[in-house]
């Protein structure tokens, strides 16, 4: 499989290029009878849109999905849902110029190497825009897991040296998220990350960040052991996204320096009968793979773009020096739109593994 | 699939438990004709096993793999192998006393909760004795990739504070790794860990870490652009490993704070007519999931042992406050016996993905 | 995996409906650099459509593919190949009075019990016409495979009693197919086969039959020994079809009344410098499961469309008797344009087998 | 994935030749709690045993199953079940001088342009002495499948021109089938099958046949709609077997002859209040791919053993003509030991598919 499907029973299959006719995704394996139109893809998919605030690409995409099949009076079938969205303001015109260049930090030297030829246009397949079609997808399987109770709210955690405070990353709420156009729940913090944003941009620069994806309310048992760990396949989700260079849950790297004694979180008796819970939650929700019913906590590396208004020192194709400036629109910092690309990874992992427990313990 | 294979076309799929009879692995796909004998497998079980240093648990099992299959005169067939490796010193006696209890940092709760029972038996499937497969699936996807270049190297870069300095991670040698217990090759920082690891155990207690894993002679061209990134099934497969919080690439977390002109490698000529390198390496080996040519460098950040000999607050099956003291053995540091089955679990991925490169791409 | 999807390599995956906006299918692992464009999909989409001829359903859609991505100045990318075929003349109102009925020999009753709702609007999703999205795929996979000298023909073996003479089934042409309507390559069973489809439909009735599919070129050594065996998944890709009830290779059922002395193929020496051969081809094409150089030659048997517009007794959705009797526009016989569908599986197939056997054995 | 993987959800992986060490099957995605020992699969791995009768092979294996995980206390624990069952009664010196020669009608041929290479002993891999491994895994798809009240029994329908009458497939019972030992439930036709079997022994031949296996208690809706239908996945299990070169179910090739009006099997009202069923069942107990209640009923063409004493024409490794009789011990005909490995592959087909159906739909 060419790596164009992600998941097992809740399955995520995508095609399309920034600068032809547009995305496809069909999504497989959705529960019939769930109620699903066109309406419940959009909120997500304009959170991720360019041009969507002064601190981003200023692109223009309607990003309008149309739904063409899988959904029959207003319910889900069962069968396969595909979603179409087509590509509007292309202007391939702005990548002519790089077309025997190789843009750094971007794929276009791998994808030359890997296939002996590239569709130049704006980065072809390797668009960060592939992910209109992941955020469709994410739609479907948010509704999907609030059935069972499950909510998905990621925000940005740092723009530089700017961190948040975010006491309790589980009661951060969409409404606080949305409340700027940076997506951090801190106020504070959110006006100085849109001024470094605005700075870098106006120094033709980039500047790199953190974001924050907290999943609450899923029940202890999700995750298989082995291979297919939650945390594994978390980790495969969101090192799956453009520009993600690293990835931690919970107390993350901070593990390194820890004791035993001080990491382990102990069990104690939870607010229900019988219940169990833990009091901190340096595990990030997950033990041995499979959630503990704790708030899973995730944190994402993402890279400053890579596309530059500046001159970058590069090579041509037959590996001639020469220096390139990307004259696209681009956003000077990616995590105000990497916020819904990641919670939409979150939600399709997790309703993948939903369906994938139920699957084997549908009796428990 | 319930989550106990790994890998599309370099397909690994294993079975077992701490305190059964033992643990098989299925290797599936391996290209016919590559001689292949137990004595192969032997050097990574043999650095994986328990009991060989002081600094690890002093559990001792030989750790003797059977080729059952797949193997004839010598040679790869192109068939199935299946490898064998009995359980020797279970002394599951050890574990009686925790039946009703559940471990703290263990997945001892969260089995319960998703199978409604679980083999006690120190962790049954979810304990790190089941990277055993996993280790000897790896020697075998090294030797398919040492025939096209590709070497990988793992060595720990931290315990506790102590971190090595290590000036060109792809210039480490195994022989630099295995001169010391601790698998580090920097020879100052291995002492100060050694002794920190020492300390630790002397107190009951643990402490934590990282490791870094670098892949050279990695050809670029290797890797899926979307979901199937490289760097998404390298983050996976490191993520799979038990205990791991954190995966990183080339300048890791470090790109929150960095700016795009600083983070991008600027392509320059190679040394091979028409070959196009980067002098500096933070995107790690990968760009857009595919390999670059570079060395594949990541890191893990590996939480210290939860089991601990000292007495620690947890529950009950049922939900009673108890405490808990794990009196099997363990390693008072996970790190030196976590460098093979990282470096397996990297070989497996980079195995998996050349095949299915050559796949699509074998006419290039 | 909901099962919308085939091949492992050569992967396909469809959505759509009868009576929604259109077909969807994304075609992933396509090698790169392979020319293609829209002019590719349509002469076999043509053969398979609704209204081509006088002893087919009236149902007028053009069936015009538009490719939305993978492909760029004319040829493959590597990237997956999105088809949309939109559909046209729907006439849902026609199905309107079967809402609330089950048609015999549909999967209107199976649909129902499964999901607990259905499109009733001409079967939904599993409708014929879902083959469309198929069709498509293979003429992918045929060009594929024409690089690498398999060629492809389908044709009518069958109608009711009416039986073809085919001597030689790998001496087929397309041409001699298309040189009617019922695509028999044998001229006067052809004629008799159209005067009977033409007498059941003046009855208000339907016919079965059988269609034979041959393909040459494909050289020994592809397909895997066990579970994937050749046959199997060109029997599961031809079982995969609406309607079929029975597959048989080379001898197929024949098999059972001979013995082992007349039944084996003996090996001879080839044409060729130690090349190898059979003189007689009663396994079919394939021994242990991998094809052996000889013609692949399967059968597959065709139940009479199970949509007639005479009066049929059934039962109500609440499970009442009742008779129905579908009005909509239906083959007399589903053999003509089954041929171009069951083409496209045993093309999708074999390019599928093709890549799987390369990534494994490319150095041979 | 090369190929020695089946199923989806309950997943079965397999490797082992018939004159190595021995054969491992790895069950994945068993449901925990499920009561099972080696005691389970030992009566099924009897019946497919060599040497069980004097109409089979005399080769004497006692296919003694271990199980080395997944099963702990006497219940599935929800991980991967390993059986190991290891060769005894090897002989491979019998072999030694077909090293060189392809035997007809065999995979010597088609391994050796695969891999370049083969195990000779005996077929290696591609002996059907593999099968061992599916009869293991069948075993604990029938227990899973008793739960669901599901019940699956095959038996010999046809030996050369002899053929059973069977009134009613669906009322066949083990006792019946086990009552003599060419498994045909038709005394009369059992005792002429033997004598067929011992006159074409005597004469150094061999004998194809047909089996017919029937699945009862499906209830209706298992099966995916399009490429996974339950025909399709069970014509692939069929056809993964050695030897079987044609599938049909319900009325099978006979629909080719058949109008729609006599094919279609009209729906009635069942006995269960809003049950619904038909009272005829050409279609087999499928209908779009889906089960529709009915016992689901196949057939399976067996061809006369290709292993024969008496010299038969063939070809060298370098393509000189030769003769060959293979020595070694052979069924004269292969049906009565093709039972359980036919029941076995329906099992684990259907219980892959429950499983399936359950992850979609447990809502319902």
């Amino acid at each position: 499989m060419a790596g164009n499907s992600f998941g097992q029973l809740f399955r995520v299959t995508t095609a399309g290029e920034s600068h032809g006719p547009g995305y496809v995704v069909v999504i497989d394996g959705v529960p019939p009878g769930m109620s699903l139109g066109e309406a419940d893809l959009q909120p997500d998919l304009d959170r991720r849109r360019p041009g969507q605030s002064k601190i981003t690409t200023q692109r223009d995409e309607a990003d309008r999905a149309e739904i063409l099949s899988g959904v029959f009076e207003g319910k889900t079938t069962g069968t396969p849902i595909a979603v179409l969205v087509r590509n509007k303001d292309q202007r391939s015109k702005d990548y002519s110029d790089i077309k025997d260049k190789y843009r750094p930090g971007h794929a276009d030297y791998t994808f030359d190497a890997k296939y002996g030829l590239r569709d130049y246009r704006g980065g072809g397949r390797s668009s960060a825009r592939e992910t209109v079609s992941r955020v469709a997808a994410g739609a479907v399987a948010k509704k999907l897991l609030a059935v069972q109770g499950v909510s998905i709210v990621g925000y940005v955690k740092q723009v530089g040296a700017v961190i948040a405070d975010v006491p309790d990353p589980a009661a951060v709420t969409l409404d606080q998220v949305e409340a700027n156009p940076v997506r951090c729940p801190d106020p504070a913090a959110a006006t100085r990350m849109i001024e470094l944003i605005e700075q870098v941009r106006s120094q033709q620069d980039s500047i790199g960040g953190t974001a924050e994806i907290v999943a609450t309310g899923v029940p202890a048992g999700w995750g298989e052991p082995v291979f297919d760990k939650l945390k594994a396949d978390l980790g495969k989700a969101m090192f799956s996204l453009p520009a993600v260079l690293g990835v931690e849950y919970g107390a993350g790297f901070g593990v390194a320096t820890a004791r035993g004694s001080e990491n382990n979180d102990a069990f104690v008796p939870g607010t229900t009968p019988g219940g169990i819970t833990t009091t901190t939650n340096r595990h990030g929700g997950m033990l041995g793979g499979i959630s503990s019913g704790l708030p899973i906590v995730l944190r994402c590396a993402v890279k400053p773009t890579s596309s530059l208004p500046q001159d970058q020192p590069t090579v041509t194709r037959d590996g001639q020096p020469t220096t390139i400036a990307t004259k696209g629109r681009h956003d000077p910092c990616l995590l105000p739109r990497f916020v819904p690309m990641a919670e939409a990874m979150v939600a399709i992992t997790l309703a993948d593994h939903y369906l994938r427990h139920r699957a084997q313990n549908a009796d428990r």
